[in-house]
């Protein structure tokens, strides 16, 4: 074993780090994931990993492994993901959220580039962060798992696991086709746990570990105003105004409270004695995290705190949009008004059950609800008409506490942090651990790894230095660690 | 006078007219008014009218005035406007908004573009149509003006009014400015009474006469969320969400049938008995308009018909935003809502009330209501923060029907196609003839001469050829009719 993991990692891992995220990498742009695809196989292949492409349509995935393989250990499967959301460039406070910047908080808060170069010092500043789209979600956990494989080849060690790495494509699309990839790979992705490294850390800084992940369905709602956008003079107040049509449905949805009004929506929620101990040993420092959200308070109608609440589906409008705003804006009645939707879903109900409840609540509403757009007959004959469309994405799923690779993980996070890490019972968002699980038959544990305050899925995302340092030890601490149940782990090369 | 009036308008007339609807003329686009002006100058000088650009600022607006000027006869001042709605370019059948296309309409009801130059037949198909930005609203009644002027002179005649011609560079802003213009040029603008050129005729293609028009008042309404978006799954139903917020506001505003609930807003609308015979008289038919439409029926909160409807003041959403929808749609809590408003106003009510009346009801709601974005002491504060800002538009204005310039109008109507026109009370939009009445004191009847389809202010904006031709003939016969107490109008140049 090791006896001191790395404090920090070398100038050709930023380097490629930096590069990594230089490639644009949207998740709607297969030419983005190809070239990202081919690159991260050129990487692991230069470390002498087994690599290689995952057929998938036109958005390939990764897949490598330690080349050594022993038999009488567990395999272990990394899943990360080099896919990243969509941007929105003008939002962002750089030229270009593909261009990675580093930055350093002034005195007054804001941050100002430095020059990247200075990563390379012997002690880069840990409060230091690179910005840029998938910088912490989810291309930073990616080099700090290959910065960690090459700490244990430098050191001329073993890990005490045979790993194997899955790179997903289309994380941030819900991993449509993983299930497929998993079915037509079964024997060379085969594993006894996997570990993910994706997500935030507990905002508290401490080491966490995740034992579940909701799920997530996203949906549209389109409600039909007249065939075509009408002048609002000539018809405001005589032609029923799609965009607030809209907006009433939404607002029937919930509660001043944020809790949604539909019965049934959250029936079998389950909060047991052991979950209850787990979401109140959380030390969720709630006036921290409101003050940094630039909010006066949380909701409290689903969940009396922040874990409470993330056991719970959720009902978020992600988009809305009508007519035009801004200098755009037209003096019109639009002919339509889009609301997209996610509903993050758990493990104890099934992700069907949402959307369908809120197509009944549509139709309750005196809605003809269809899955296109309507006819100039059905125009004619309703006076309310939305499209209800919906989109499955990653499902649910939650892994015993007492899982091996849970008592793994928990174990190597004690040893590379000391204390105990956070647990965190479920995590809002969504990763693919139930298409996987589903496929391999294994257990999972969420190993994260990025700051809690990284911006992911927005502009302005970011990751700090010392997560990035921190990460790296943790996964050399990780691969170090001897398996439960699988005794002390000679993890130099001599074996 | 001329016996009669032209069934058609020459080639040339059809070329400038095309080529003045190929010049884009965006009303937020300085560099475009500019030209469109500088062309309008050269257009009038011309046909040896009296021309020149109005200074204002950036956004010149063009003089025009017949040459001989007989002090014997009243001087009506027409108005018209060359700035546009903004486009939304994808939205649009054809490839360019500003390169105008001539369709017909197919026997499927499609429509086909043919060539322009089928426009220079003797007898051009009056049902087929121009279709570009600004060909209706408000280009084609500038040139239908200009033809009609042209007429009279290859006729050797004189107009029996001294003509002069305003024309607007900001109507589709609101004409922020022309009270500016007007104060500044009061000695050259001086009328006896004004012809607005703008608008759609009655949905019956009936000729038409209006004598007012409901102002506008346009604002946005900002509810603010966290101070960045945040990752939908690690927040979702925990901070709440401005996008839902925001549409519970809207949907607070206004009732099932889209009465406005806020106490007072309808107050002291007024429609006495002959407004009531005026209204009752117009010859709608819901059920061809509501089939054109694509609805199923008009709303009845405000007003049981369309012309009662259009004696209140309105509240209309004209477009939304949050987040992103369709493929750039990020999974995400918004950290702001969108919602622009137009609210119409009548001359009974002083356009601040509306406004006023929002403003309180959402602080009645729970709202620190700002006119700019929130500080991070407020956001640590208060639950709910929304900024409200407004901005005046055209006021409301309505001339008395028995007005000598109403009835002259009248008169000419219906002299040039026979029985009585369609008198509207209030038209819907707004033109700034509340404005212009206040400065220069004088009675106004608006003419509107588009088609009443022309899908003004949206995508697939067009004129009806017949709607030219008839335009020009509605306003050779105006200017060669007597104005009344004028006696008869020897309008043959030899006077």
């Amino acid at each position: 074993m090791l006896t001191r993991p790395p404090a920090a990692i070398d100038a050709a891992t930023w380097r490629e780090y930096l590069a990594f995220c230089a490639m644009p990498s949207d998740a709607i742009v297969p030419a983005d994931i190809q070239r990202n695809a081919a690159w991260l196989v050129d990487a692991c292949a230069r470390r002498a990993l087994d690599a290689r492409l995952l057929a998938n349509g036109d958005v390939p995935m990764v897949y490598a492994a330690w080349p050594r393989v022993r038999t009488e250990l567990p395999t272990i499967l990394f899943y990360a993901h080099f896919d990243a959301q969509p941007v929105v460039a003008e939002a962002w406070s750089q030229p270009d959220p593909w261009t990675p910047v580093l930055k350093e908080r002034a005195l007054d808060g804001t941050w100002r580039t430095i020059p990247a170069e200075r990563l390379f010092d012997a002690q880069p500043d840990p409060e230091w962060r690179v910005f840029g789209r998938a910088a912490a979600d989810d291309k930073g956990p990616i080099v700090m798992l290959l910065a960690a494989l090459d700490a244990l080849r430098s050191a001329g060690a073993e890990p005490c696991v045979n790993v194997k790495i899955l790179l997903d494509s289309e994380e941030e699309q819900g991993s449509p086709s993983i299930a497929g990839v998993l079915a037509r790979e079964r024997a060379l992705l085969a594993a006894d746990a996997m570990v993910v490294n994706d997500g935030p850390m507990h905002a508290s800084r401490r080491p966490t570990l995740v034992y579940g992940n909701r799920g997530v369905v996203t949906a549209t709602l389109t409600v039909w105003g007249p065939a075509r956008a009408l002048h609002s003079g000539h018809y405001g107040n005589a032609v029923a105004n799609p965009a607030e049509r809209l907006a009433a449905l939404i607002a029937s949805l919930k509660d001043e409270d944020g809790r949604v009004r539909i019965p049934g929506y959250y029936d079998g929620v389950a909060i047991d004695g052991d979950a209850r101990a787990m979401l109140d040993a959380v030390p969720d420092d709630e006036d921290v995290l409101t003050r940094e959200l630039g909010v006066a308070s949380l909701q409290r109608g689903v969940g009396a705190t922040l874990q409470d609440a993330l056991q719970y589906p959720s009902l978020n409008v992600r988009g809305l949009a009508a007519g035009a705003t801004g200098r755009r804006a037209a003096t019109i009645v639009p002919d339509r008004a889009v609301a997209e939707f996610d509903l993050r879903t758990i493990p104890e109900i099934e992700p069907e059950r949402a959307p369908a409840l809120i197509r009944d609540w549509l139709a309750a509403h005196g809605y003809l609800v269809l899955d296109r757009p309507p006819t100039d007959a059905e125009r004619a004959a309703h006076e309310r008409i939305a499209t209800w469309t919906v989109r499955p994405g990653g499902v649910a799923a939650r892994t015993a506490p007492g899982a091996a690779v849970g008592r793994w993980v928990r174990a190597a996070l004690r040893d590379a942090f000391g204390g105990e890490p956070v647990a965190i019972r479920t995590m809002g968002g969504t990763v693919p651990t139930g298409e996987i699980a589903a496929q391999l038959g294994v257990p999972f544990t969420i190993l994260p790894l990025a700051n809690a305050d990284d911006n992911q899925h927005t502009h302005d995302e970011n990751l700090r230095v010392g997560n990035m340092l921190d990460g790296v030890r943790a996964l050399v601490t990780l691969l170090t660690t001897p398996y439960p149940g699988y005794g002390r782990c000679a993890s130099t090369s001599s074996a």
